[in-house]
């Protein structure tokens, strides 16, 4: 399966491309999207929304994957986040693309395997799973393929309940 | 001048046009845009989208006005409202239709007149403002129509300061 991760910001929106098959990841592509500061927030809304739509379109993933907004920012950046990811969600739904939603404990304990890790280890784990030699730059590419790899391993553990499920 | 003013939320989306000529406003049409809350948010904000993009292809507004949010609501509540916001400017953004953003109380001073204006009397000089019999349901049509007056005023202001010192 592709799974596209995305960390969506008005100033620098990441993403990242995984493909899963066989215990295997495989990363397709990575980066983010940058938006000029000097022109209005509806244009820099328009350019991330123009980029994830040229991705998607691209790869035309499985599943998009999207971490939970953490509620301790302060209301200035939520309200500039909220509107990137306003502008990435709708891309997804345009594409029909199901979008899944993942706290950063969810991430941590997927990725990582326990909730408290902090960011390099998040981020040492990402590469190993990956298979990289450097670890994925910026943050917010990183952030993107963690949340990609939270949403493939919380699917395949869901998987193997619900075949348990059905055999019992 | 043909006016759009709007007020997005994930649940329900105001908007108001009004046309101003000659010290004359005419509303041309206001209402709210209802999503479902048992669909997905990226299919609730495509709906929005789709919305106001019918909204701004049909009447062609001049500009859109719309609030600044309030960071003193919850952060929970601005997350959803930003994403609603972000989906309603691409979608202006996408028709090459200007933004403003007025404050609470710049809309309070345009509209009443006073910055400590309640609700009720921001809807009670919408209404006569706007030469209506009854006052605009529910309150984000009367919120979104309040906005775009508020851009009407700003802009005519604005205008004669600047001829004002043009003529200086």
């Amino acid at each position: 399966m592709l799974i596209m991760g995305i960390d969506p910001g008005i100033a620098i929106s990441g993403y990242g491309l995984i493909y899963h098959e066989n215990n295997n990841n495989k990363v397709i592509e990575y980066g983010v999207l940058r938006t000029n500061p000097d022109i209005s927030v509806p244009k820099r809304l328009e350019y991330i929304f123009n980029g994830y739509m040229e991705l998607i379109r691209k790869y035309n993933p499985e599943a998009i994957a999207v971490e939970e907004l953490f509620f301790n920012k302060n209301a200035k950046t939520i309200i500039t986040v909220g509107q990137a990811r306003g502008a990435a969600l709708l891309a997804a739904s345009l594409e029909d693309i199901e979008v899944f939603e993942y706290t950063p404990l969810q991430v941590k304990q997927a990725v990582v395997g326990y909730g408290r890790a902090d960011k390099p280890q998040i981020q040492e784990m990402t590469k190993m799973l990956l298979n990289l030699k450097e670890l994925p730059k910026p943050d917010d590419a990183a952030d993107a393929l963690a949340v990609a790899l939270c949403h493939i391993y919380s699917f395949k553990l869901k998987s193997i309940i619900d075949n348990g499920r059905e055999r019992a």
